[in-house]
């Protein structure tokens, strides 16, 4: 019976997609069979489940495959029904989790991306954009949670999820970009709402370790240096 | 009562985006006002309802912006939970139907968007990728609907929405472009499962007029023409 419920992640440890999916897993308690890949040379079985894509993450449960980060969340919240739901009950407010959760996703993590591959002028721009979408983040968060922080202490939901893949990091991020990417000052409430989850136990152990992250971020930003000097 | 539930869409009949609510709207049998936006001039309220985006479609549901048409697609589908729904019961299938409209959306569509927009060179490279994901799309519904068409005849569901309000009106495309877009040759399955969507009276009813849609894509064309010529 273990055996039939078996879930495989195969991921990576630094990706913010893969993690995305480990906190999901953990938050809910499901026991889950970490498989690291080799994006250099990935494995048959990632091949063979995401023919289409050939990208992590990508979840097996008894044995059948679930691609992409946003619909692995969905099935994983819809598969295990017990305990919290990472969406609320009302249709008008999932509604609005799942808009907030698409800008998050579109707009503040693609300019964050963006940021941290490149330099000088591009990275400038993508960090002034960064910390515009971030703003509006912010105020839409305020807007969708008058009466305080979004984590109400207990129940993770998927915004909570997004927020700590993408920033859980964010002592690593800063060290290896030379610049404040959530700035108390700037951004109090999700400075406080983000130091609040990475106090959730699920979610510390699942950070990802902070000098292999800075060595990652720092070869993205070589990368981008010799790129822009050719 | 019916002023409670008063549902007004803020769209434009042209755009697939619009279309795939209206279709989703119709086919569910909601009645609902529909507010042509002018995107040269638009209206105060689209501004106050959608202040993020500034974007159609925006629905009104009791005075309340739902916004962004896959989040309104599940607000539907949740909302107004009598008859057929958008989605499978199963969480497995769900994943999969959720996966292949993301496919559609990010990689078919977009491919056909680029086309309709470019001329030349540019132009021909888009329809070659739109050629090649159209096939993947094909093959993924062969998999997924191994017994026949993925449209039953009867209940209209996630992905008959978004393949209508892209292709239904494939004619005016093929006329305008002076390509073939649906091929029965090349796509047979998706050449026979569009029609007999077509044949759908909801469906039917919501085509955008062939000519003005013909004169749409003619403007694009010339537009990018024009450009490509500077």
């Amino acid at each position: 019976m273990a055996e039939e419920n078996k879930v495989i992640l195969h991921g990576l440890g630094v990706s913010p997609y893969s993690k995305r999916v480990e906190l999901a897993l953990k938050v809910k308690g499901i026991p889950y069979e970490f498989v690291e890949e080799d994006l250099e040379n990935k494995s048959e079985l990632l091949l063979k489940y995401n023919p289409v894509h050939k990208k992590i993450p990508v979840l097996v449960h008894n044995g059948k495959p679930v691609v992409e980060s946003s619909v692995i969340l969905e099935y994983i919240d819809e598969t295990w029904q017990n305990g919290p739901r990472f969406l609320p009950h009302d249709p008008y407010k999932r509604a609005q989790v799942r808009f907030w959760a698409s800008f998050f996703q579109q707009q503040v993590f693609e300019a964050m991306n963006t940021a941290t591959r490149t330099v000088g002028e591009t990275q400038e721009k993508a960090m002034k954009e960064f910390y515009e979408k971030l703003k509006i983040f912010e105020e839409g968060m305020k807007s969708l949670f008058p009466n305080g922080t979004p984590f109400d202490g207990k129940n993770v939901g998927l915004l909570d999820i997004f927020l700590c893949s993408c920033f859980g990091p964010y002592k690593a991020q800063e060290e290896a970009l030379g610049i404040k990417v959530i700035d108390p000052e700037k951004n109090p409430l999700i400075f406080s709402w983000l130091n609040a989850l990475l106090e959730v136990p699920a979610i510390k152990e699942l950070l990802p370790p902070h000098e292999k992250l800075v060595e990652l971020l720092l070869f993205f930003k070589n990368l981008a240096l010799k790129s822009s000097a050719v």
